[in-house]
């Protein structure tokens, strides 16, 4: 993997001094266009070994750009706010917005690498670490993130040599922490699990570049030259590379037996009935937020449902339950500008909760595939993807000790029309009913192809979609507060 | 102070009953209206006696309301990342956007309570916590904010039969934690030092209600009332509180003797000597940064100046000293529309970094008395009272331990005038000049006038305005690097 950067590559001090202003001045034209366009973020990872020059690159980089469009983010020890989340949540809070550079010194290859070298996993959930960062740097390169993998590459040799010209330095000895130090007993196990990283992990949208770091002039003018020329190829694309969606039809679509015909919408709950089993799951929802082992999770919970499903309601029976300290709920609307300027999951991400939390999500990342299918507010490439997206979202969080549920609330047409006559007639309910619901109405069938696709390819063994039929909302209510005790306990039961 | 409360007020179950609909109905109303109108946040501070109701009113308001569009907040153990900035900042990061309600259950009162009862602090102390309460209060208030602080009360009598009837129904124990207990005993305490707390922050802008705690039914009716006639009287006030400025001209404006023109601007340095001293300077910034000491700090630095002053080339002479995952760079433009949602100062508050960081603010917090105020993008009196709001800011930054400087880079017309010609020229830099930059410059005065008063009146003691001389860069770059390095070996010697 690496033979080629310990070849000692080097180009002379005259060459690099006449490339550099001309490299300089074309990396800060790329930047400003970057920041102009506002159309994709830039994303930078540093790996490899100890002395190769990561630091001096990076450092470099923000002398010959400008700095202030540049932000480094370092993930060394998770502080205990990223501790109380899954892993990935201390990235997605560092990542760039369009327009920026963000460069991850520190990363999930990184965390990986050190967690093999230490020992603390095998090759086999190795190899499932890179998995997941593929189906991560995927993701982030179908919403348009240009990501650039450099290996920071020296020989044993070539690293002794370099660590002890450091030590010898006074004026460089402040770069050099103890552990640039252990790393050279370790070398061997770091660069052979290094190039297992590597190789598997290289891909056409987010390839790793291997520079040899032996040669400041070399290493140097070969990074800003690969930044140059993947900045400068991706500003001249004007359309954002949209991944080639699978053109064959959604199955749903043709299938005439309908999962949301099959519901039986008349079920329905007597009230004293209804008074005594919600109290019943409410204070057994209570209890089970207070048990020790709710330490170990987090609860999240999305509501998804036709409009005037009764999401709303059903959200209040279930905080009823609780101590306001306990739960958050995000209603999910507009997205804000900071929210535009990020990949589409990353409003969610940063209101998932800390372990003992719980947060309820009225309307969710769903609405990828619902609203914005059905509005074509996106292209269909872009919901199409968003599935298995969702489907890597929710397996990142549930593998994480997060209990996930997710709710779609069922209620036909006529019921639909009679409470939004109800809600033009009683005045505190009037802001609940705007011309876009009548709107979405008409537009029915379609959302309801949305939902079927939905539900067919998003209800996954650990996150099905419960189905709640709605039209009556005391059924509904002790259903939801049902099934989410039932997830808890099941869970707790698993510990 | 709480005798009132302690007199057993109570109102009849019935009465109770029929009032809630409609209340209910009412403040779902003014819930929605305050968000239709985006215009100012409501902040809700819960205090008080344990037993006496705050969560079990928390919860009621939930209930009662539109729960998603209420965010309750606790701050009870701050995390690492909390204990590494300023104790405001934990606040500052869940203050509720404009249009929203934000309950803080535990807020700066619960902190200061507990640390005088627990003899961490003593009553000048204490007194010298209010103050600063206030301070921040009004603040929040000019910038909009409706503030409600409710102190629950309870005789002691009260308290122990409430925690023993709690105790004693199976239904309820799970509310009550062992600190509650503890509350029992320390009841005299809590409430002597709670009469002097509540006695010296009510103020007409954020006034305390003492509510007894005993009934049910009257603690819950009063908060909702309260809460009602506070939202719709200012729901119908369609102007802003705007406070009345002092109507006498700012000093500075008939003083002919200016501080700017006194800089004598021909200071410059000879390359050689430059780029000595830049070399030596920036080895004393990288040591002071890595020096153990460092770790008690966090150094923050805002840098202002005319436009084509060179606070970006400053700004990477500074840079090019550290690593960069030491610093941050924050370049303040236009605010994204979550930050318009906050009082002006939650933007920086948000950039503050934690303790052995360090956050270059290029332009900052005084943009809202230069270009905000000659732009009359706000009213005067907004930046009126941000002077003080200003010098309150930096004040419990430099409280903390937080090491501040503010720059101003000073040239004059003709200067100015060249570097925008050269900018024009010079491709690469064309994007740092465009029509907006020739406007302001023929408002040069005006904005003289805007800096000659922010200098008078926010150079403090603790953190004075440093006018750098920039006509030439080389003397203003090591200027500032100077300076800086100064006030690092100055906090470190205090230590």
């Amino acid at each position: 993997m690496f033979e080629s950067a310990e070849l000692g590559h080097a180009i002379d001090k005259h060459i690099f001094e006449t490339q550099v202003p001309v490299l300089r001045e074309a990396l800060l034209e790329a930047q400003y266009e970057l920041k102009q366009q506002a159309r994709f973020p830039v994303l930078i990872l540093i790996n490899g070994v100890e002395g190769a020059g990561k630091g001096e690159t990076v450092k470099l980089l923000h002398e010959w750009m400008d700095p202030r469009l540049i932000q480094v983010s370092t993930f060394d020890w998770p502080t205990d706010e990223e501790l109380a989340r899954p892993p990935a949540w201390r990235y997605w809070r560092q990542l760039p917005p369009k327009g920026r550079m963000g460069i991850f010194f520190g990363n999930w290859y990184s965390q990986m690498l050190h967690n093999r070298v230490e020992g603390n996993i095998d090759n086999t959930e190795l190899d499932q670490l890179i998995d997941r960062s593929m189906v991560m740097e995927q993701m982030l390169c179908d919403e348009g993130a240009l990501i650039f993998k450099f290996w920071f590459h020296l020989s044993k040799r070539q690293m002794n040599a370099r660590l002890k010209e450091l030590k010898d330095d006074p004026l460089h000895s402040w770069r050099i922490s103890p552990l640039d130090w252990k790393q050279s007993k370790i070398y061997d196990r770091f660069v052979r699990h290094g190039a297992r990283v590597v190789q598997r992990s290289s891909r056409d949208f987010a390839p790793w570049y291997v520079i040899e770091g032996v040669d400041h002039y070399y290493r140097s003018l070969s990074v800003g030259r690969i930044l140059l020329d993947g900045l400068q190829a991706a500003l001249k694309t004007q359309q954002r590379r949209v991944p080639q969606p699978h053109t064959a039809p959604l199955v749903s679509s043709l299938n005439q037996k309908r999962l949301l015909d099959s519901l039986n919408l008349t079920q329905s709950l007597e009230k004293s009935l209804y008074n005594q089993l919600l109290a019943a799951e409410q204070a057994r929802l209570a209890s089970l937020m207070r048990d020790k082992r709710m330490k170990k999770h987090a609860l999240v919970a999305a509501f998804e449902g036709n409009d005037a499903a009764g999401k709303g309601s059903a959200i209040r029976r279930v905080a009823a339950a609780l101590d306001p300290r306990q739960y958050r709920i995000v209603p999910i609307g507009a997205p804000t500008d900071e929210e535009r300027a990020q990949p589409y999951l990353w409003r969610f991400w940063r209101h998932i909760p800390p372990l003992g939390r719980f947060s309820i999500f009225d309307r969710s990342w769903y609405g990828r595939v619902l609203v914005e299918r059905v509005e074509e507010l996106i292209d269909p490439a872009d919901w199409l993807r968003a599935y298995s997206e969702i489907n890597d979202f929710e397996e990142s969080l549930t593998r994480s000790g997060v209990v996930l549920l997710k709710f779609w609330l069922a209620i036909d047409q006529d019921t639909q029309y009679q409470r939004f006559k109800k809600r033009e007639e009683i005045p505190f309910k009037r802001f609940k009913i705007t011309e876009d619901d009548w709107r979405n109405r008409e537009k029915w069938d379609a959302y309801i192809d949305a939902v079927e696709d939905m539900v067919e390819r998003t209800s996954t063994d650990k996150v099905p979609w419960i189905l709640v039929e709605a039209n009556d909302k005391r059924f509904a209510r002790v259903k939801v507060l049902r099934a989410l005790n039932d997830a808890l306990e099941k869970a707790f039961e698993k510990d």
